[in-house]
């Protein structure tokens, strides 16, 4: 943390020798800061063909439904990160079993790895940042309160394969960038 | 980018409300600057049969072979980067399959996604980064000379599942954390 950009004043936006974009480079000590995407983990989780989906306490889309996901942390792998989103908003233990999808949403420098995961038991409830957590059967999602389009594709693309051996991971559905509101 | 942290200058270490890990906020207005985990995104390209190998020109590593990879950058898609980074490193245009692997590096909070790509014909060239490019048959690789964990990774782990029809993407293999000295 010797050089972290809140320790530098002179920040200048430049192009860095060898580089070819610009940068804010500290005009000091010529430290580069660059701004980097960003790394959302999440699972869609199923108990007995039921699908765990959290109400958002927090903004953005207070309020919606959205799978167990949030930024992974520093020095995190992203299967632990996902787990550990998945206590944190759902109190849940989940158990993944392989990724189901990235998608990316460039506007926002964003992507996302999605897990197909499963509760061991059916044992969770809403942490800080939740509502409500429950477990909806297929027919009782509340598709026109999801929280992201992206909740609308891990959902979509996880009943594509659920059952059927192994596949390759999903992205954006053709044409999508994940930008607000999402589609049904 | 009203908020960059290079524009706050009054940072301070602790834990905001409703977080459970300290962050860097700014005393004035109350701004919190996030560290983030860091993407890199890459490719396994073949062509004939033959992998693509960058001879590297800077560090770390200098000299050694390595995937066409490097950090993506902000508003970009994850292929939309691997594509890019094997024209800047290879002047290479190459044709993404599917997601290989996703590595983690969490001592350097980094999180790698390895494609599975091809050229569409045998053009290439070192790019600036790179002092050379090459086309290895297997048996020819330099894995004495390879430059990372992951690059050993992800050209194992690609021989696995070649011309085998749909795969899960693979992870870190058991126990490997991607610290160095590279195991051949």
């Amino acid at each position: 943390m010797a050089h972290h950009p809140a320790q530098h004043e002179n920040f200048r936006r430049r192009v860095p020798e060898g580089d070819n974009r610009e940068r804010l480079v500290c005009d000091d000590c010529g430290l580069i800061h660059y701004d980097n995407p960003k790394i959302v983990v999440g699972a869609v989780v199923t108990y007995d063909g039921r699908f765990l989906l959290c109400r958002r306490a927090i903004q953005p889309r207070k309020g919606y439904w959205t799978l167990p996901a949030g930024f992974l942390e520093e020095h995190e792998t992203t299967e632990d990160g996902a787990r550990r989103e998945a206590y944190e908003e759902a109190t849940a233990d989940i158990r993944i079993e392989q990724l189901l999808a990235v998608y990316n949403v460039p506007r926002i420098s964003q992507v996302q790895l999605i897990y197909k995961a499963h509760l061991g038991e059916p044992s969770f409830s809403p942490g800080t940042e939740s509502l409500d957590v429950r477990l909806f059967a297929w027919a009782e999602i509340p598709w026109d309160e999801l929280a992201f389009p992206s909740v609308h594709w891990a959902l979509n693309q996880f009943r594509e394969i659920d059952g059927k051996g192994p596949f390759s991971p999903f992205t954006n559905p053709a044409g999508e960038l994940g930008n607000m509101p999402p589609k049904a």
